[in-house]
């Protein structure tokens, strides 16, 4: 996704600090993640959240979840925060964070998040790039190391390729789903579909008719 | 596949036993298929060859392999083996056993056969039924009796729910695969439909545009 710049990305971000947290900051939070939020309970991060369309439906489809955005376009994560906070005002478990994926472990405790949402990542598609793809094996370790054991990634692409490595990447790193937490055209799965929230780029592929490719892998 | 009996079927199958084999034969067998070919040399199985397109196709492309396309419907097989015998005479590389998935363990010995063939299964889409898809876990046990070891199974189909269904069996049985050698959509993969030999079924599923799914899994 690229952006143009905006020029009141950067001020508002400082000045809605108590919802964005930046890299640095983020690393201080470690361990105390939960103080940013109304209420403890479950952790959700969405890496890559774009403008923010997903991980906004997500907290205000369910307050009993508190999700996090993280995002390293300092355009796009200023336009999901401000479009949210113009919406709904500062949500009770919706917080940001302006950085990079594979940066989890520095912001984050073993189990001290409870899910990691990956949604139409950028597919990278040369070779040469494969360790940048968020779903490569050194960013498996890392949701690895901030999960709980067991946990889960779940994530969803228009892009085939991507999904084709990102299966043999979870298979060959030891993680398992099961034939209900997957599908090659969720738009087509009436089950699988149910409670799904729409990101921007998957409403525009929609439309173009492609199918939605899901999985939720369990380490 | 429902195929009109019909009434010369069981005749010709009777007159051409040297090409199709039924399964009594077939168990009488073991371990000496090799000398129902004129050569010596790898053999691959087409597990439901269905009126046997492909499995023809691929004995003409590859004098080099020794085909085994094995049916369980009388009709499809007999079609199958008079087409083929009516357009290039008895191959040295081409035989049939009319017979059934379940059996090949029957049939030959453990390294007798090559590589599995898979091609446009019965999607069996009720869940009572999963045990009679061919990918259920109790043919994967078949197959790995008689294949080497680290030995093929390439199976393509159309079918997303089968092919959903497939690829969980073949990782919880510990069976795997590479990102080079599965497609989600065969025919818009340039690399991965060289050499591809269409059956029937396929010709008819790409005229509709659905996409066919491929995978080569290894034990």
């Amino acid at each position: 996704m690229h952006l143009r710049a905006k020029p009141w990305a950067n001020e508002w971000l400082t000045n809605h600090s108590d919802i964005v947290i930046d890299q640095d900051r983020a690393t201080d939070q470690i361990g105390q993640w939960q103080k940013l939020f109304d209420q403890e309970q479950p952790i959700h991060v969405e890496i890559g959240s774009g403008k923010g369309q997903f991980i906004l439906g997500m907290a205000l489809a369910h307050p009993e979840i508190n999700y996090i955005g993280m995002e390293i376009q300092e355009t796009a994560i200023a336009i999901a925060a401000r479009k949210s906070f113009d919406q709904v005002g500062k949500l009770p478990n919706l917080r940001y964070i302006y950085g990079n994926g594979n940066g989890v472990e520095t912001y984050f405790e073993k189990s001290e998040i409870d899910k990691v949402y990956l949604n139409f990542s950028d597919p990278w598609p040369k070779k040469r790039h494969e360790a940048r793809r968020l779903t490569y094996r050194s960013f498996l370790q890392s949701y690895e190391a901030v999960l709980p054991d067991q946990g889960e990634v779940e994530f969803k692409t228009d892009n085939r390729h991507l999904f084709e490595y990102s299966l043999v990447s979870f298979m060959t790193y030891g993680m398992r789903w099961s034939a209900e937490d997957y599908t090659l055209d969720l738009h087509a799965d009436p089950d699988k579909v149910m409670g799904n929230v729409e990101t921007e780029y998957e409403q525009k592929f929609m439309a173009k008719g492609q199918p939605i490719y899901k999985v939720k892998a369990h380490f």
